[in-house]
């Protein structure tokens, strides 16, 4: 088994990397841009052709995995036995396409439902954030350190103006005693990239109110390596197969934000 | 005169990308982190050295020009004669100290209260945003394009969610319904990143409430020479000695949220 995953790690490394390349190719080319079910939902030509070219190479190398993409060229997944990839392309499409910046290709492996990989790879800056379970996580080549408690006050904490303000998925007023508790907050536009950065100890805790499981996949893998906690904003585990609003955190500090600003969340 | 400015752009050019390798080796040293009026603002023996660097280097080969910076090393100035070099040596420093990223030197320069050359250095990516006032603005050597009209529902805005939430500085619900109606928001912790951001046309505008003239110094000149509209939140120019709310934004974006949002808030 541990030859199969070393495989597979090796595979994964080398496909995100040429995608990454494609990807690059592609800023001095004109972008085909379309809109989804919404406005602000973009896709662009790159995101459709970079998910055939993953569901190509894993075809072709590994024919019994399955994949699970945004774009909808991967199969219908009901159940999450054997191995499933878990793609976004590119996840961050409107910094893609407004910055050519802040985006990212996120690939989370799981087995049966238990994420075994992850790779989110920032493509401009050439920063492949990478974990196998049990294995550590690494930016490139430097492992990273496991997450340490921080307190309310001194963190950092990745949350959309939108979510304090009138929305469809949660009341403005739950989140906002925390954005006034906090150090700081940000938004980056990824949530790939968000996630990676709470991995790497850049952000202490990332919350959203409505992610795919291409958006998480990679990132739960990586996080939870580092000791890290991946739950929806009711602190139930995440299903692989299902979108869900998504918080995750450093140790101690997810239990704290959790039962003092969370539990007022009815989802 | 040509000659005399081309002599600074030159010399200040130099200087910037020898911070910048001050503050990259720092990062394999410790830092020795304080904080100022408030223990969210934070200042590290970095942003003091930095500063004490561009100013022994000024004085020597300028010493007729003044120097306003935010860590008080410069001299008390009361008046914008002559040329005032206005330096934030490391903007972000929350994000340098949390992140070792998104920060950047801050170098703008002013003659008679006219901006005349402006610098934005994103140390770590290697990213020098650089203008001279009709001279046209670049990302190193990459000349950047004059700045495009943008509807409000396509534009992407940065904006802390601290002032969409109950805040000592603006009524939340001044903003709110803007962060509704725009295609995204986002916040990056670092006022210089964001106005350079907002001239290289990644981001359509930025709006916070409070800045220092050495946050807003540089970005002014970048933006301006891109034929971007710097005002405060009234919509009146922002004074180079003074702290002010500050909002950024393309042309005709800027009168829009101007007189449909902004014209609610009571500075």
């Amino acid at each position: 088994m541990r030859d199969f995953w070393n495989q597979v790690d090796t595979y994964a490394k080398q496909w995100i990397k040429e995608a990454g390349d494609r990807i690059k190719a592609s800023f001095s080319r004109e972008l085909v841009i379309e809109t989804k079910s919404n406005p602000n939902d973009l896709v662009t030509n790159m995101d459709k052709d970079i998910e055939q070219f993953f569901i190509s190479k894993i075809k072709e190398v590994f024919p019994g995995h399955r994949i699970l993409g945004e774009e909808g060229y991967g199969e219908k997944i009901e159940t999450s036995e054997g191995v499933i990839w878990v793609i976004d392309p590119i996840d961050g499409t409107m910094n893609f396409v407004h910055q050519q910046r802040n985006f990212a290709i996120s690939v989370g492996i799981f087995e049966n439902g238990v994420g075994q990989a992850g790779f989110i790879y920032d493509v401009v800056h050439d920063e492949l954030y990478h974990a196998r379970k049990g294995k550590g996580a690494y930016i490139n080549d430097q492992q990273l350190p496991p997450l340490k408690q921080v307190s309310i006050e001194e963190s950092i904490v990745s949350l959309n103006a939108t979510w304090v303000t009138e929305n469809r998925r949660i009341d403005p007023s739950v989140l906002s005693p925390l954005v006034t508790r906090v150090r700081g907050t940000r938004s980056y536009g990824s949530a790939a990239i968000e996630l990676a950065y709470v991995a790497a100890g850049r952000l202490d805790a990332y919350i959203t109110m409505r992610l795919a499981p291409w958006d998480f996949a990679a990132g739960k893998v990586l996080i939870e390596e580092l000791g890290g906690v991946v739950t929806d904003l009711e602190g139930k585990p995440l299903d692989i197969l299902d979108r869900s609003s998504v918080f995750v955190a450093k140790p101690g500090l997810h239990e704290e934000i959790l039962s003092t600003y969370l539990s007022k969340y009815k989802g």
